[in-house]
């Protein structure tokens, strides 16, 4: 070292300051760091964070019954693990987190079982104002096997290091589906639903009680603690500052520590059991916005309305619902907010989530 | 759907109301949902969450040292385990929680065992003022060798859903035993205390060094935190609203989300050791009552007095000591508050619970 | 029971009230209670408390590409396990924790390992004051197959039951190293560095990258809630009061709970990813102070400095980093302060720790 290279400034290259807009290539496949074996804590950690009752993955047995070899972990706590992992090399610069699309889920995890994280960056888009950028990525979650485990497309606006002084890459915006059509959803195999018990799932309702338009308030609140979020965020290794950084939160424009949006999601879905207990898989994410932050000590609600439903070919016991949930907070959903004036979100809701689930249908 | 029937109605069908007072039958079984495998991330969060010690739970090699398998997993993790699965079904429109009885334990449970819960209503008793009624239930926890796990009686005052219009039943009181008597207790099979050692366990003390009236103080106190409780309650899938969302607390009369009583019973197990630390399963719950609320803030202490002492046929090595453990909030336990004036429970007392354990005899 | 011996005092035997100075004998051998056998449940909790990211500890697979056969618990983890038992009989009337040294880590912990640990004391000095003395002691925690798992010194003062009532030992100070000199390092057996992927492990740089005095910034920030210390420092069966009880801390200089120095120095490690992800072994703890107590709602920081590199005889594939890791409360830790005025620690760095690391050199 070099009495013009202070050790300081050779510290700064040990320390990941994380991707700016400007380290983005299309096609660039990023390999994300810490493999993650999931277990049996981790499952009762996500118990324990958001109150799920779902008997598939609450239950070896129940989950036998199924054709599982043993109860899987849940897919959230799957998605925000493979999510998590992506922070560090996609989002540690990130201004906003803008969207999901494309999210599908493969190869059930069990316990024991390890994730492993690629994102390929798959368009990219600077902002008018110069100072930062859209980069779209399409994250993908493996185990060992290599195995799909889950795929989603990202996009978030990330900050240029040096705004103004690089040439920027050509615009590309991916052309997106607004939903995972059925035909491409992946069905764990060796699923079964003879012996499916309704009492044991917590409702006598299948697929066949939904109807289009639907609309279900699941009734429940739940407030939120900051030890909650941020144990559940660390849980999947996501280190996005704005979680768990109070001086960073004094700097903002909040003042506090923003709930990573995926606990909020969970915290949905799990109150979503009253009404949709047989929903026990999810097959897909279409689509996801968080239109408000949420805080500790907010009381989360949520409702949910069946967007639409298909049967899938060849299974006669088994269809798709798709489902637009919404949480709530401070004030019970049971007047189903959705838009306020304007047509804009509704000021009280904070997320707006589009995604399909398997579930039972009447023998 | 029917004009007539609009989406909201339809919804209400969806989600789970609880039942009412009218809607329970003397001698209808309800089959509770999700079934639950605990596991050592269960054991791992209740260490955690309560700072049991006890060695029994806390060392495969120490439970082998005495013919178990492994550690078997806590006493009051299984109860309130069982006793969340029956929230839904029985106490999710519950004014009070009256009192329990007739508690026993039976098969322990190991982690990957899953637990299953049924309820039989054993008595139905209107409210004088017509506007509520209690419901005595006996639950049963069994593991799927369809093995009695624990069984227990707990009464709650349901509220009604039409006050004064539906002819109710006439009134059904059970008869219930002050004690579970020795005979009725359920040893763990292939329990041996040969090699039972006293260093590890934490105190020289054996069911031969206590004496009938004997008092306790075990010194700790214990602050509760909201996320603590929560998390806590959360593990065990207990979905009653009190002790999670605050907007019903904010309308309630103390205006705090009021702790989980299993909660408050764990911590004071959990503090007990110290002065308790031979009493390494518990085999009935007698009784117990939440005397006044706990709310995140508190600190626990606990002191216990030796209510009686049996020997149990055939087991020289072993016997049962029955216990009364007090918990009070925010002030030690050292001078054993039990009564107030007027005979009341003490007004710092919080809980009173009744119950026996087993312990090893000097050789 | 005569009647000259009331129930209070009988009662006063039960419970444990904690070594004071004039019950510890040099050369006595304490055996500490409750055996603990870890497992995933804690490695989930202690991913979820902390924040770790460091890939050995996160994924079997990678665990076994070093030739582990799974992935082994956190040598803190490990650590404050085994501090943990020791505190009933050790600081239960600690007045300040002085020091560590000679610290060792040995035979890994996986899973199902159950842990057992025994203390040894070594010095005792009475203070000038008479009221207090200080106590070393050497800890050795071992697996089943009575292994070394880990070994420290520590030393505490701690209060005289009544002072200047007993004749007090000559004082004897042990002997101890600055340092834990490289050929005692225990290095895991059938450890093999040829398929370490630093993309999984989350850095390019090696044991090679470093230099003596190099200073590294962490960069990220963690605020502590009350719920995570306090769920931390049960988990390890650690029962100091300070850390539970605020009517304790109400009597107290600080009138708060004082975090675990513990959780400070994992909080500090965790952060220590972000410049040292390679660093996946900690093989000694050399020294260590807690220069500032630390509450919740503090927001930790951290930088280290390499204080030593050296090499390992016959391991070309491996080198000893020793660092020294700052923790800094509420404000970032960039312009890596250590000393304040007057040539005492900042008043800002609140965890002073001296420690070796093993990591991977270049082929």
């Amino acid at each position: 070292m070099s009495p013009e290279s202070p050790l300081a400034a050779e510290a700064a290259v040990k320390t990941n300051p994380g991707r700016f807009f400007e380290d983005f290539r299309l096609g660039d496949v990023l390999v994300h760091a810490t493999p993650r074996t999931l277990t049996v804590g981790d499952a009762s950690l996500y118990t324990a964070l958001t109150g799920s009752r779902f008997a598939l993955h609450s239950s070896d047995d129940f989950a036998r019954s199924l054709g599982y070899p043993k109860a899987p972990l849940d897919d959230l706590l799957v998605f925000h693990t493979v999510f998590g992992k992506t922070v560090p090399d996609v989002s540690l610069n990130a201004v906003a987190n803008l969207g999901y699309a494309e999210g599908r889920f493969g190869a059930p995890i069990y316990p024991g079982d390890t994730v492993t994280a690629t994102s390929e960056v798959i368009g990219l888009r600077e902002t008018s104002d110069g100072k930062s950028g859209v980069v779209w990525v399409r994250t993908r979650g493996l185990n060992v096997h290599h195995e799909l485990v889950l795929e989603y497309v990202r996009w978030v606006m990330v900050r240029k290091r040096a705004p103004g002084q690089v040439a920027v890459p050509e615009p590309t915006v991916p052309e997106l589906s607004d939903a995972v059509p059925v035909e491409r959803l992946l069905i764990p195999r060796g699923l079964r639903l003879q012996l499916y018990d309704r009492q044991l799932a917590g409702s006598p309702h299948l697929w066949d009680d939904y109807a289009v338009g639907e609309k279900i308030d699941h009734a429940d609140g739940m407030t939120l603690e900051e030890a909650e979020h941020q144990i559940a965020t660390r849980l999947y290794q996501n280190t996005a500052k704005v979680h768990f950084d109070q001086l960073v939160a004094d700097a903002g424009c909040f003042g506090k520590r923003i709930v990573y949006g995926g606990h909020v999601i969970s915290i949905a879905r799990a109150l979503s059991f009253n009404g949709l207990a047989n929903a026990f898989r999810i097959v897909a994410i279409h689509g996801g916005r968080h239109t408000n932050p949420t805080f500790a000590g907010d009381t989360l609600f949520a409702w949910s309305e069946v967007l639409a439903k298909a049967e899938l070919p060849g299974r006669p016991d088994l269809g798709v619902l798709r489902l637009l949930t919404r949480a709530t907070k401070n004030r019970p959903a049971g007047d189903f907010p959705a838009l306020g004036e304007n047509g804009k979100p509704h000021p009280d809701v904070v997320l707006e989530f589009d995604y399909s689930v398997l579930m039972p249908r009447q023998a």
